[in-house]
């Protein structure tokens, strides 16, 4: 049953992944994990359910992003945002189009452009167990079991199970923890990570922010009530106005405040942001990333990547366990994994020396 | 005085700084410790004390070399060999030459392309000592006073003084010696290294060589006594005759076994072989060869390198010292000081996988 619509905001480069991932060429357009970028790994994950998907992104990168879809099955749309302004607006575009289109009860879904999940399947029936939840009337958010005391992500505290779907209500979201609440986290089951993945009803979402943000609110469904010779002269006028926020503080914590949140816990699907070096090369069996060849010599758990300007390239490491070198048109980075942190200090050192060309 | 005809063998490609020196771009053209190229530091070292200076290269090599001497004041011929034949070849055919136009007593001078020198004025000082010692009729070498026990090179011990020279007498050349072996030599104080640089009177060395290798130093002797208009093709017959060996083999060992050679110590003039990366980052205060630009980061003594197809790269180092970041081409070469040794290793791996065109 596809009735799902999907929307992905995919607006940020990713600049943990510098210079791997750049201005221009962010992060969702990585091949990870296989030959496929997270942006069209996202979208198949989701095919079996979608309706149809859109992507949303900056002016820049939609040729880009456009090129990408262009050769999957299904109905994929690029939508141009005029400017960034966080999750909220991309999203509730979307949700308003469909609203205009499909009715206030249609689906919509939210996923992340440049996150990686090993176990389609059971991501897949995951994603089922939400759609029957937001079936219901309530935002739904799919939170992911924790495997370690991570203290990069924001956390959701499981309430009690719902009597009328395969979800739970929503106690609260936490802010990213230090390290000893994320150990407490962990070791008290209760809590799950926050993947950004919301899914609800269109109208359901578009009422819930028009409690909290109610400008924002009718601007975006003014956005999709413009007629089609209108619509690009209405999106230039009415974008600037938009509230740049997003989704979390403009929908789903004031939603968890009121009790109208509900969530399904993953499980052991395999989830990575691919937030840093580490993580990639975590999720890159064979420990290269692009068109480039790798040679390693005593050099275990090693990452190699490169970008589509360096295709043909050969990296030869040497004597360096975990180490990661990244070559990216004229720049070549080179670190180790337990350094992933600090790629913006690197790049901060890069940019202030080089320019902003670099970034 | 500018009596001594400097001869330069530059035949060698020096693989222990692969992929910085490759096959068509020798060591001895890289940059090190300054803008210019070893062979042009090598030039103007001698330049004080050198009526002209003849570089042997080989055929593939001699036009790189005619351009990067074109610019050097002086007289500076290149000569291409039709075929590799190691040192004594190249050097003698210049003793021949300088012998059949000027005299059997005109002074050859041989000397490495690819060293270092840091002190060049104590160089010269020694270099004129090494000229009025050859002037007595004797072969002689200049030694490096050892600064640590080192094992990759042949040593020299040091005989008694002499007489009538600012020179001693050469007791023996020995081979690299082991670990135990090399201690003793520095404690002694009676030893040298052999940095491969002879001087003599042309006649001497050649009347010398054809003690041991008749055949060898007649054929030498021919090439030079060749009419202009018949010196290509001569060269071409001749060549293929020609055996191959290091004047080390073919006249220092058995004239210094006949009491014949004479040694001048080098004292503290900072010479270096620049035989390796170590070595190497050890002469480039900076940590940077080529035209290429690092940016260090918790990096504490790195070396960055570069060809001349790299220019204007940018290399990120961040979290590991003493690291070594080769750009060439195609090919990035990641490693570390420590491990300077190990790059005939990672040189095969890359020439077995890829072809001997990364070599």
């Amino acid at each position: 049953m596809r009735t799902l619509h999907v929307v992905i905001p995919a607006g940020g480069a990713g600049t943990r992944l510098w210079p791997l991932s750049r201005v221009g060429r962010p992060k969702y357009l990585l091949p990870v994990g296989g030959s496929a970028s997270l942006l069209t790994q996202a979208i198949e994950r989701v095919a079996p359910l979608a309706a149809d998907v859109t992507v949303v992104t900056s002016a820049q990168t939609a040729p880009l992003v456009e090129a990408e879809v262009a050769d999957l099955p299904g109905e994929v749309a690029v939508l141009a945002e005029p400017a960034p302004k966080n999750s909220m607006p991309a999203i509730g575009w979307v949700a308003a189009l469909v609203e205009a289109r499909f009715g206030r009860d249609a689906l919509v879904g939210s996923f992340a452009a440049d996150h990686a999940i090993t176990d389609v399947a059971a991501f897949r029936r995951v994603l089922a167990d939400a759609c029957a939840a937001a079936e219901t009337g309530r935002i739904v958010t799919i939170g992911i079991t924790p495997t370690h005391a991570a203290t990069g992500y924001g956390y959701i505290r499981v309430g009690a199970p719902l009597p009328d779907a395969p979800a739970a209500a929503v106690a609260a979201f936490t802010e990213k923890p230090d390290a000893e609440d994320a150990a407490a986290y962990l070791a008290s089951g209760k809590y799950l990570w926050n993947a950004g993945m919301f899914l609800s009803r269109c109208g359901v979402l578009l009422d819930a922010l028009a409690e909290t943000h109610p400008a924002l609110a009718a601007h975006l469904r003014a956005l999709a009530a413009a007629p089609a010779e209108d619509a690009a002269d209405v999106l230039t006028a009415t974008w600037p106005k938009l509230e740049a926020i997003a989704i979390d503080h403009a929908v789903a914590e004031p939603q968890a405040e009121r009790g109208r949140m509900a969530v399904v816990a993953a499980g052991d699907i395999g989830w990575s942001d691919v937030g840093d070096y580490d993580a990639l090369a975590e999720r890159t069996p064979g420990g290269v990333v692009g068109p480039v060849r790798a040679l390693p010599l005593d050099a275990p758990d090693s990452l190699v990547a490169a970008g589509p300007d360096n295709a043909g390239e050969v990296v030869v490491i040497d004597g360096i366990p975990d180490a990661v070198v990244v070559r990216s048109g004229r720049l070549t980075y080179v670190t180790t994994r337990s350094r992933a942190g600090h790629v913006a200090d690197a790049r901060a050192l890069a940019l202030d020396t080089l320019g902003d060309g670099w970034a």
